[in-house]
């Protein structure tokens, strides 16, 4: 369950988190629902915006990068939570179909001064499709320490 | 159409994007497919968490936002998307019911060197469960220029 606390988020660290393919049925309803600019839920509009194609949502990009990591990471660690990042980006667009890396990379690792027990470790998200990197994010993950468990 | 264009958003302008109502099935099934963390997917152990109770995942939040952004600016902008943004903050949690009032703020505006008739401007994104902030996040925009329309 636990297998992962604190002091597993070494500096320098990094998990591989599998891959994914980018469903188009839901890529493009989550377009719908959350992000219906024409570029994210039109052919046509797609092919004519700087994407060259309909693209997804960075939000779903986002998002299907924390699905891995939630499967590949936080499933067997001490995680707490997450108060947010500092940095979100979407070098290049993503497309229905692309298979998609996700890796995950620890940056720094501190304890808590405030909360005995738990750690800050900062994160560093990547999603890549072949050598192109189409999604990274940095963010701070706190985990339990593995004596407080 | 696009009454909002790259000259429109002056700093300082601030954007009343409206109110959503967080559905609970809704926020369930994003969690359940997305970030399946158990204080995201179960009641008790949502109580037993930080949290205090079943919690939104803070990318369930940060698409809700950006739909009320998609109604309230983007449907009737220049936008040509987002490059990313440089910070993302969930700085309280979010739970099923919750009524959020979701602003836009513009904090710079460029016009970019290298692509002419296109603006850059770095927005921040707010919402507010009546006086509370749940979520923020500094983003950057690229709108055409009316001149290039």
């Amino acid at each position: 369950m636990t297998e992962l606390a604190y002091e597993d988020f070494t500096p320098g660290r990094v998990f591989d988190l599998g891959t994914t393919v980018v469903d188009r049925d839901e890529m493009l309803a989550f377009s719908r629902r959350f992000d219906p600019q024409p570029f994210h839920v039109d052919e046509e509009a797609g092919a004519a915006s700087i994407f060259g194609r309909l693209a997804a949502s960075g939000w779903f990009t986002a998002a299907l990068w924390m699905r891995a990591y939630a499967d590949g990471v936080l499933a067997r660690a001490t995680s707490v939570g997450s108060p947010g990042g500092d940095e979100i980006r979407w070098p290049a667009p993503v497309f229905a179909g692309d298979e998609l890396r996700a890796t995950m990379e620890v940056l720094e690792a501190r304890r808590s001064r405030s909360r005995p027990g738990l750690g800050l470790v900062r994160l560093r998200a990547l999603l890549h499709r072949g050598d192109e990197l189409v999604y990274s994010s940095t963010f701070t993950g706190m985990f339990g320490t593995r004596d407080a468990q």
